[in-house]
């Protein structure tokens, strides 16, 4: 029931060019668990989500990222989750530990980006997103990609565009020096 | 009625990338008031613009950046704005004063594009984006985007797309001396 | 009856951002004159293109760059002709003379990219556009944009889209060294 | 038959800026031979692919890269293959004989990318390049472009993607030093 919702959202995220390929994930809780996007498919595509519970076994088919999202709707109170992997959001975490926005936007809505490590797929990376996300709307795990949790997946995806624009202007900044 | 006209100029607005998200917002003068992008909407999808008064209060349901369009329509003759947040032109003016363009484009229809300062959303922003769009069609909010003012939208969105272009420019040009 | 093909042409020609608001423009040559796109329309939005002889008055609706059309037409070969504005291109044609691809399609097909001066809607860039394309099917118009001048729209569309990559090809190459 | 997904793929390609123009090529692999891209057709509209064997002399119509493909088909098991020029790709092979990546994805899938030597089109790339593929999905022709071989068209595609994502991060890592 939520396919046309992750394919609306997720033609947003293609659009803005935050993710490609089948790359990225998104999740949305209810109840005692959470649907997230089956491994392998395009999210620009309507596909049924799998439901996963907040404990016990996975079905193989929700994407490999689900321990993540297991761990941020444990520890928070976060709702919807967005992962993408823009790239300037990316190449900055890797020089960065936190990333500090220069544009009015970033500054309202995320004066501070954490960047938190772990490869991804592990409960190390789970950890350190979901202990980031208790305090903050949004993190980057480093090199891999945003991780934006919010009340609804409308919000995530506004989380993850604002995390790549405040990147982009960072970096474009030094065009004009 | 005006629903159509503003999703088709937020399509390329999208397009463009000169706006992601939920970000950015447009007006149409009317009488003595104006209709504005409801806050929270996307500027591409169609949805019913809210008419805002020249004076006393404007609708919970307007853009919080009402401020500037009245502003802006009480102080000079324009009767369409676009504001938009596009990456170059926001790096640029953090940077720089006032915008030189060097394309052929910018120099002749905006050869001295200001940047103006103020938080979004605050009477000051207003006053200053308002006072520097009596002499001119476009104006930069330090940080924040550009505010386009003319006599239509589309003429208003050339402006914020030539923005853009004359300060992609400015910044690629550095990639070739 | 062109306006199916200038809209074709027109909406790749925005889909990779060769072109912005309602820049560019595209011709065709057709017995004693050629078709151009109307002055103020979008390129990727089917309009009746207008008529305009190869001497005497042009209409009043022609694109005002109709002259650099006009002239390409009388010395030279070529039956189609699109101009835009690539950002990489505009921005390489600011500092250098003539523009040197390494990747191995512009080695190929346009092995030195001339470029020319003149002021947009001027006798004198027609008349330098219009040299620059006796020998080659692409110059870049210093500040201002690309002319490609070919066989059919698909032909010149190619060599637009090849320009703008060879010139991102040069300008990224900076970044890996 | 296989008009309809080289539609879906080249599209998504386009979509993600990986090709422009008419440039580009894809193949899938089918008994003794393969259905490729015809010559000078768009890989983001549908058209019929063309056959050609492993042996003996192509179609005319076949894509003019049609070495490359039939030499990997003989010299490897992939099963499809995607050809692309994304910017950031061709230009950090012009500067790099291998690209190392440094976001978690490419580390994962391509730690090690090698670039290729030879000209578009002889036996001397298409040795090359599936030489390279033996042991790699992916390998960059200098200054040409993107080889992936997989699988599947999807897989292939993923790949490229990739590939864009890794030498765009590697890039833009710059702006944040």
């Amino acid at each position: 029931m939520y396919s046309g919702e992750f394919e609306r959202i997720g033609k947003r995220l293609f659009a803005e060019h935050l993710v490609g390929g089948n790359f990225g994930n998104m999740s949305v809780k209810t109840g005692d668990g959470f649907f997230i996007k089956r491994t392998g498919t395009y999210l620009d595509i309507a596909t049924e989500p799998v439901f996963v519970p907040l404990s016990g076994d996975a079905p193989k088919e929700a994407s490999s990222e689900y321990r993540v999202h297991r761990e941020v709707y444990t520890k928070t109170n976060h709702t919807a989750i967005v992962h993408a992997h823009p790239p300037y959001a990316v190449a900055a975490s890797l020089v960065m530990d936190v990333i500090i926005p220069k544009d009015s936007e970033g500054e309202m809505l995320c004066p501070r980006i954490p960047v938190v490590t772990g490869a991804p797929g592990t409960q190390e990376i789970a950890g350190n997103v979901a202990r980031a996300l208790i305090t903050s709307k949004l993190v980057i795990a480093r090199g891999h990609g945003t991780f934006a949790a919010c009340a609804t997946l409308d919000e995530a995806y506004l989380y993850t565009s604002l995390a790549e624009h405040s990147c982009r202007v960072l970096a474009l900044k030094r065009n004009f020096l």
